[in-house]
This record gives C-alpha cells, structure tokens and sequence, in this order.
C-alpha cells in the first residue's frame, strides 16, 4: 500500500513529473456526488505558481476525469483523474543524475531504486504530484460541503511573521475569505511582510517555509477509531505524503509540553442541549475519536529545498565530493501553493472517515439527524 | 485496521484497563529471533510506576507469552502476549459511567459505542494498554540490536526545563546510560528539577506534560516508501495510537519555519567512503526514506488528563452540567513511562519496515553487506 | 496480514496446537451484540470431537472472553478470546521433527520458517486453531440472527454419498435441523452411510473428505463490491484459511461447465413487488454483489491427512528416503466437524460485508427498512 | 481496498466500458524489471476477439504504459496503463438501463449504486476490464520469466470436451506451443471439436462456459503464509475478480472428495538430493504454503452471459415484468479470450508471493540460491 491511503475510501497517486502524465484514483466514494468542475478548477488555481513567489513552470494542470463519473455525479466505482505534464524541460535535470540536491529524495531514492530511479525533477518524489492531490481533494471537499462540513487553512507562520488567530464568532466569514484566497492570510498586513519576506528570499537565491494552520468546522463526534485509526494517526499519515511536511500536531500540539493538565483538559458543558467544550486545546479530538468540535490541525512546511544557490553534494557515481547549483525554476517558497494540498489531504481523509463510519450509502450519512 | 498497524509485521493490541486482561499480537515477525525474558522485564520495569511522580496503582504486569515462540526462538508465526489485570478497582469509576472526564475519551467513546463502552478505567482506551506496546516492543527492539540497530528516548523538555542536546561524540554511551535508566535524562541537575516540578504538580493535584526525543542509529538508507509509506507517515501513525501524544515530528520539525533553505537542507559529503550529511536537520529521512543518518523523532506528551482537582463537566444522561472529580489513583506525570512506550512502538514500525524492504528471511536482513 | 483477514471486521487467529492456548481477536464488530454464551457452548460443542468417527484427543475447548464484552454486550472495541489446550501430548510428534506428514505443512513450514517452526502437531497450522474460529464466528453468527440472516450447511457428498437438496417450500425447518445436528446431513438414511463409511475408513487406517454445502437465507441485496472485494472473492479467500479446503464454488460452480448460457442465466422476476430471480445458478451473487437471493457456496474437504498406514517421506535433516508411521490420534473424517468451522467462517465475513455496507452503528443495519 | 489486490505488490482497476478508457495502476514492483513492448502486445493479442467465435466489438486495446517506467526499467514507484476505448456504441445499451441482463451485475449494481451506475455495457462490471489485467499481468509474467517461472493454462474443458493432461516429459515443450496460441487447447483434434460447439452456440443465439487449468513451473517453495495469506486465498481472490469466474480448485479440488487419504496424501521422496512429491494431487501448496512442486490450478468460467435469445426480465423502475432481447455484439464463448486473463491475475499474484517472502530487491530474488 505504498502509494495507497485509507481504508474505506483508499487514494492512489501515481506519475512523475518528466514523465507523459501524473494522476491519482479513489476508489469508495459513495454513488452521488455532485461533480462541479468550476470548483475543482478554483481549487486547481490555488496551488497553480503566479508571480514572483512562485516558480516560473507554468503547467495549466487540468484534471482529466477518465471514470467514476456518469452524468455528473460518481458512481461508486473507482474515479480516477489525470493531468498532461505539459511544460517539462528535461534537460535541466541531466546533471543532477549522479548528483544528488540536498534536502530533496535524489539519494535515498537512488539507494532504494538504484539506477532506476527516474530522477528528472525529482521523478515519482516531486512536487508535482500534489496538483493530483488537489484534483481529488476538491471532489471530497464539495461532498464535504453538501454534508455542511467546511475546511480552511491559513500560513499561520511564515518565517518570522505569524497571523492572527481565528475569530471564533466570525469563522464562517474567515473561511470564505480564506478559501477565495490565493494568498491564505487573514491579516492582510501580516500578508503583505510575508509576501515581501518571500521575495527577498527569492532574491537572495534562499528559500523560507511555515507553518499552517487547518481548522474543519461541523465535523460529528464519533469518527475514527482507537489506536491506530485515529483521527491523528490517519491525517498525519497522510499528511507526510505531502513532501515538504516534517512535523503534525493537533489541538495545542507542542505547546501542551508547557501546560498543567488543569489548563489542558477541556471541559464539557451543555449550551442549547448540545455538548461542547468550553476550550478546544485537543483539536476536536479525544482518545483519537471527534468530539464534535472543530478540528485543529498545524503542519509544518520545510523550506523549498531546491535552492539557486551553490551547496556541497557528492557524485553517487565516482563517490567523490563536489558542488551543485540547482538552475531549474523553483519556488522561494511553497507554503502558500502548498495550502490547498493540506485542504485536500485533509478532505480525503474525513471522506474515508465518514464512509467507516455511516457506511456506503451517502444519503444516510449526517441526514438522518 | 482500527488496533491493528503494519504492513508486513502487523501489531495488534486488546484488553481492557479493568478487564481480566489485556493483550497484542505481533504477526510476520521472522523466525529465529533469540527471546530474552531480562530484557523484556527490564523494558517493563521502565514503565512501571514507582514513587510518587507516578499513579500508586501497582501492576507487576507480567507479560506471558502464548504463542509464536518455540525452544526461546520466535517461529515466524503470530505471537501474542497476554498481561494479566491485578490491581483493578472498579468501584473508583463507577461515578464517572455518565459523567465524562475532560481530556479523556469517555465522551467520545460514548457518543461512538453508545452506553456499550467499558467506561471503568477508560476501558479499551486506558493507558494500561501500553504495557502490552512495551512487551512487544521489547522483542522488536532486541531484534534490532542484533542488527546492530540502537534506539534511545530521552525526556527532551518538561514544562520549563529542557534536557541537553545528544553528544554526538559519545552517543553510544549516552545510549547506554538513558537506556538503563527510569528517568530517561542526559543531565543529572535538570534531571532532579523535573522530577521536583512533577512532585510540585501531585502536591498542587495538577499535571504537566513535555518532549520525548528519540534516536535511531544505525538504520540503512533505503527503508520506507514514497508517500504514504514514508517512515514519518508509518511512524507518525504509530505514535498517535499513545493516547496522550498530541504532536510528532522529525529533524528540525515545526523549527523548518524559522530557517532558510540555505540552512534547512542537509549538505552531502563523502567520508570514509561512506555517505553523510554534514548536518541531520531532515532527521534521516528524504522524501519518506531513510538516507542512512541517525532518525530523530520528537513527540509530545500532553499533561496527564487525570488530576484531582474539581473540574466542569457534564451529566451525558440528564444532560446537565455537573462537576467532577477524579478520586483513583493517577500519574502526576506519564513523561517519563511513556517514554519506554515510545521506543516501543518505533520499534515495532521498524521491524515492519526492515521486512518490507528484505523479506521475511531474517538471516538476510542486513548480514549480506 | 497474514493470519488477519477482513476490511471493516478484522478476524486475527493465533497459538498453536501444542502450546498453552490458542485464540482470536475479531475487530470492528459494531457494539451492542448480545453475547448467548449458550449459543457459544453449541456451536462450540458441534465441532468437538465425538465417538469413534472423530479424534480421541478430548478437548474441552471453553473459549473465554477476555475483553470487548461488557456487561453481555460487545463494546465496539477489540473482542478476544482464549482457549486453553489441555490434552497436548507432545511426546507423539518427537519424531516428526525432521519427518514430514504427507499432505500436512510440515515440509513447506519447515522451508519456510527453518528449524523454527514448532513442528509439534502441526504447530500454528494445526486444526486445532479452527476451534478459536468456531467461537467468533458463534458472536457473529448470533448478531446475524439478530438481523433474520442464518446460514446451515449440510454434507452434500461423503466419498460415494450424496445427501438430499434443500427444500426450497421447507427450508427454514431443514435450518433448524441441521444447526442441532452433529453430523449435518438432511437424509437420515444417507447420514447412516455416511458413518458407516467414515468407520470403515477408520478400520483400514484411512480416512474420507467430502463436499459442503452452505445456505445463507435473507442477505440483503447490494452487499460486496465489485472485481476484488467481491463476495465471492472475500468468502473463498477466509474459506481457503481452513486447512483441508482445496476448492470452493458459488451457484452452480464448477457444473457452470455443462450448461448453455441459456440455461446458466437467472431470469429476474418481480414477485409480490420484490426483484428475485426463477432460478440460483449464480448463488445469490452477480458481478460479485449478493441479489437478495439465498448465497450458495460449496467447499471441498480434503480426506485426514494423518492416517495410520506407513507413508513414504524423508528426513529433512539427512535428505534421506524414510518411511513414517503416524501414532497419534486422528480422525478418520473431520468434514463433520469442518462444517461448523465453514458456517462460523462465513458468519465472520457476512459481518465485515454489512459493516462495510451500512456503517459501524448496529442499529442503522437492516434495520431502517 | 474494493478495486486494489495485493500486500506489497498492489494492483488497482479503474474505467468502464464505454467511459473514454480503462486502465490500471500496480504498485510495489521492483525496480529493473525490464519491458518487452512484444510481448506485451502478444497478450493483448490472446485476449483480442478474433473470428465468429468472439464478439464483433474490435478494440485496438494498445496499453499505454504513463508511470513507472523509465528507459525500459521498472522504476520501483507505481506503474499504470490506459488503454483508450474505441469502438463504443453506447446507443446499444440505452435500452438495459432499466432492464437488468439476467446473469449480470445490472441488477446488484442498480441496488449498490441507485440510479447513478453506469449501465453502458455493464460500465466498471465489464469485461472489458480484463484488458487492463492483461497488460499488467504481462509485465508480471515478463519478470517471473526473468526468474525462470512459467505459467501456462490450457482449457481442460468445454461444455462436453475436454482436452487431453499434461504430459509431467514433456511440458515445457507444451507450455512453448501454448503460450503460442490464441485457443489453448493440447488435443488439436479437441480444439477443433470445441470451436464446432462454440459456433453452434453462436448459430443457437447461446452460449458456453468451460474449465481452464493453470499450471506455475518452478516456483521456490516457501511462498506464501499461513491461514489467511495462503497462496489458495490469494490467488483465488484475484481469480474471483475475473466476472466470469464461479469456482475455483487447487489439485485435485473437488475430486479430492472421491479419494481416501492413502490417495489423497502426496508422499515426499528425495531425488537428486531435492525433495519432491511422487504425485502432486494438493497442487503444490501444503498448508497454504507453497512445496515446490508445479502449482496446479482450475477455474470455471460460466457461459457469457449476454445471449441474443429473449429472455424474461423486470423493469427496475416500474417493477413490471418484462422480456429483453440483447442485441448488442457478444461473444458465444468467452473461455478461450479469459485464458489469458487467469494467466496474468495469477502472474500478478506471484510477483505479491516473491516480493513479500524476498523483499523489494529483484536482484535478490531467487539469485541467491
């Protein structure tokens, strides 16, 4: 199941970025979900490069839908998508054949694949792929929608700037602006220092990462399963699919280290007949299970690893020490590309969730309440 | 899969916290690793609780195995470890049957099991399933030695203090003190202060919570598989399954989001003919593969759930809002039992991953080079 | 995976004939399944060797629940049982260490997990495992009950014996008095053969196999999924886990060969506004989805592999040509008592298809129509 | 995991018959198995329709290989195929929308999927899926080949032929002539007599079904795994996802009810300083394990169901009675084109078997000994 996820609604990636195309399969999704392109092309667009902050290979990234659709809605068998690569400059990756760029999968794909390794861009290990995560996260994301369950992320932390918290009584609004953002930052002054920052490391041949934060709203209490299906367990897994991810935490994640449990718990009370907690420091889950509050989610995104600068590197070939300068086009950051793919995962994952939970029949899932 | 995880050695754990027992199963071990009973009572003893920085509930927790060894030998067939429940009393939760214990999972469970769950103790979610990840953790990890593969935890931060750095220079030795002792620190002063905080927090019925780092040494590159099987996703499943995990992450982690890609990626050299990264801040792995550099994992354990002051919550029958507390008897800190729970279940994940990647012939992992 | 099997209900067996215990642990059953530890006893006593058509190693086989069971319900957690093995004598089988019984696992166990298989009464591949089978798939044959599903199977073919059709007008009756035989045949006068024959075997130090056939009334249509989840797939997958199964067939099975398409077809009929077909010929199951008609499925038992005569074989030690008398006790048919193992095998996959279907919530399952 | 196979080598389906193409992913492959495009194109070839004994639908069916290979070599990461469809005439179908074909899944699936299953030509149910299995299963019998494994099927039976055994002197001469042709038959004399009986069936608007026989030569023993992960298991699992397939033996399968033990036992004797067995009636599986010995194994394929007689039928959405007369292009026999079918699913199978009992590594694989 390398390439595989999930367990009632399992996700397979396939392709390479220099190779004809990339797609990706999803096979479980319930028999009526509405298929609405122009949404799946919006969430296309926010990962597509603009501008200055992005890379300069340009890919118009239109997923093809090859089955599992008929007159506009799934059908319950396998749906699968692919995407044409379409402007792949071969060339620009011969060099680094027996050179591999540090922070990237070169070398230890080539110790496990050895010379078969396709290594033009990174191969089955690029970026890429995640323009095929994006195409089927968007088809979860709007089965999501029409169940009222609603997903955004934003750069909570872009190098040295950090955005404001979400407003709890305004969230709603905060997830429509987010979500019709290419940019996702709530402060917009924030936004613009981040913006620059990313520039200035463009220009300085660097590269920055962050931190996002994802918050799902309206998800129902009693999905996941103990131990190993946990809600954390399964998005994390998923999550470090995404390349440039290192760490995952829920709720207060890290910060629970400086916390005492009498700050840590959160309480229950019951507000209009319904059970909330009064805080929500474990991020909507507890003993791996929803509790009916919103989902909290922050991922870590490492900083773009191919850089224009010149780095020390070997040749796997002569094992012998010598330098690289990596002079593709490359992002200076991908956090804010990288966003939509977090959306994504996530999206699919709750999918899986859900269908474990309620079943096949997608119209008794959340409506019989 | 909901308690079982693996690919190619899948672990499987039950019980109960006031059942007549709790148990695992480890299945796709290969034949012919040496059983050594000290060792694995040595593993459990560090998870025992003892003193007053852990609960007063005393479990010899003997762990007895039934199945899958033969002449001291595993025999390539599941094993199982049954441990049997001692010192239950189930009158101390009989209070809490409706009223959820905030931090915990009796809401959640409730809502997903309706009034079926085993509520005494946290049932099925009690941390008392641990015992059984470190029975069979103990036998992964003494496979792993035999590979000369090494793992070592220590308690990175508890509330405000902070443990020193690994001595690269010395590790080894490191190893071999951490791992013979219960309060898994490097040095010795900051040792005593955390161990003083945690009596602070039983003397003032609150918790606290910290930072378990862990080590690999000695991996090969090459293990783990792009994507969903990268090593963070396998292990980062994993971890999850610890109830009180909350965060994982690995190398530099949520830190990536302060630095520059110029100083984020690991620079290869040749050495000695062998290939290194100057620096380690990807934490072993590239693109979801071991490169051959030491894994570093962190994890963060939030506060114990369980403390004794009055805390909000709610009637789940009357729907009324109540207090609660906690009368049983419970760990003013699990930092440092979990930390034994945590070399454990990596153990296990990297049992799967080393037969995943050489099959089930246990002579030929790793002796052919 | 390879002693778990299941998608939503995941059955793990372990132990091994002649050590301390054998059980089982069954995951994802939803909660609220009453447990009749009656109906448990029964199916158990069903598969229990009796008089001289069967072993004389006497066993009591209690299966005890040692945990998700509370209160006499399962929890929705991890349900596993234990059984002891008390009349082990594992002096018999010394000698068989490095001399494998025809038709028995020893050779390729041996290859497989070298000299550390535990050859004592076939180990982890004995028989004996199927009695833990026996006793999951009573909770699941109970819970189906609870839905109006049952399922009875009868002897179709002893050697040269054929028992009787089922009943189509009368079924129900036959239901009930096939699952309170030991020997399950419908006519009486060929069940008195069949014995007959099985001791005539058992005095020419021989033994017999035969063909099962299994019933399962009032399954919902739309169960199971297309290409590998397929019933057909999932039953003969579990099916193929009972050691002296070599074959299995749905419908008309391997007689599909005789007949014209014409006369293969089933014509779809409404009756009493409910969809059935005229005839069964394709067992309840197009396309690997059930139709709402009654499943049918035959297995083949192969005759005992252990008998008493002299066998040719060799000692795997010295690679040399040897002769082996098998001295323990055997039995001369075991079909009688494979029945119950059949019948509980497929009450275990019946329980992952409709968790699969309609989700992990019991009273949501066939019950809303 | 409903259209994925596999534990380490995993093979997913997606398409239908009249959606824009069909296609397959395997994932787990080692990397370095090299591509032979004529020989793949020569199983394609087996499978095309050719002469009035198949349909008159002609499909090109040029598998495109668009992942996972690079330079003529497997790369290790997931490879898929797409095979455009053509010669689509959905007009054919518009009238079974509402009228399930009696012995296909329209009726299952319409219950599945409510109203939003492709109905065209069976959509996913089709066997024109088969194609997809063809490809793959190509590349899986290269690299077997590469190891000095073969497979052959011959059909053993149609309707009242059957053609002549295997003859143990002379059979890697046989296999040579039977990989070689369309309609795989030893008898010359039988083949012309089966192809009479199927034009007759065509002439008589019916149709025919038959036995094929598999055989697997040198394969190690040792392959597979106890109970659940038996080589019967898996293979009969993938065999089942082949629509036509109702049944499925190993050995002697169902005979073996017609034997008594001293028959049935395969005694082992050393020749040559190997072991082998004097006679191979289990089929080369032991426990579910592989001895050795060739792999033996019979499939039935039903009669097409798709006939051009009128048959009785409902109407799903008035649920009237009704007659439906099929006339779209059928085949009066499907056994001879799904020979090759069985011949890759089973291809595929092994490659699961060797890299779970050998690793990822191919050179590793059986080079060793």
């Amino acid at each position: 199941m390398k390439n595989t996820i999930g367990n009632n609604v399992t996700f397979t990636l396939f392709g390479e970025s220099h190779g004809s195309l990339i797609g990706a399969t999803i096979d479980g999704l319930p028999s009526g979900i509405k298929i609405d392109e122009d949404f799946i092309e919006n969430q296309m667009s926010k990962r597509r490069a603009k501008g200055l902050i992005s890379t300069l290979r340009q890919e118009e990234d239109i997923p093809n839908i090859v089955s599992g659709v008929f007159n506009g809605y799934t059908t319950g068998t396998p749906l699968t998508i692919i995407i044409k690569n379409k402007d792949t400059r071969s060339k620009d990756y011969s060099k680094i054949k027996d050179v591999p760029r540090p922070g990237h999968a070169d070398y230890s794909a080539k110790i496990k694949y050895y010379s078969y390794q396709d290594y033009r861009g990174g191969g089955h290990f690029s970026g890429r792929l995640t323009a095929a995560i994006v195409a089927i996260g968007a088809i979860c994301t709007l089965a999501l929608k029409e169940k009222d369950i609603h997903i955004a992320t934003h750069i909570k932390k872009l190098y040295k700037f950090e955005d404001d918290e979400f407003d709890k009584d305004n969230i709603m609004k905060q997830f429509e602006i987010l979500n019709n953002k290419d940019f996702a930052v709530l402060n917009e002054k924030i936004e613009k220092k981040m913006k620059e920052e990313i520039d200035n490391a463009r220009l300085n041949l660097d590269s920055l990462g962050g931190i996002l934060e994802t918050v799902v709203l309206n998800l129902p209490a009693g999905l996941g399963d103990p131990l190993f299906n946990s809600v954390e367990g399964m998005i994390s897994k998923a999550l470090f699919g995404i390349g440039a991810i290192k760490g995952v935490e829920f709720g207060e994640g890290f910060n629970f280290a400086n916390l005492k449990g009498s700050n840590a718990n959160d309480e229950f009370r019951v507000v209009d007949n319904k059970v909330v907690t009064t805080t929500n420091r474990n991020g909507g889950i507890n003993g791996g299970i929803t509790n009916g509050m919103p989902l909290v989610i922050k991922s870590v995104v490492k900083p773009t690893s191919s850089i224009a600068q010149s780095q020390n590197s070997i040749n796997m070939e002569s094992m012998e020490n010598t330098t690289l300068e990596i002079t593709g086009r490359h992002d200076p950051a991908i956090i804010h590309r990288a966003r939509v793919v977090v959306d994504s995962m996530i999206a699919i994952v709750l999918m899986d969730l859900l269908v474990t939970r309620y079943g096949q029949d997608w119209s008794k899932i959340l409506c019989e309440d």
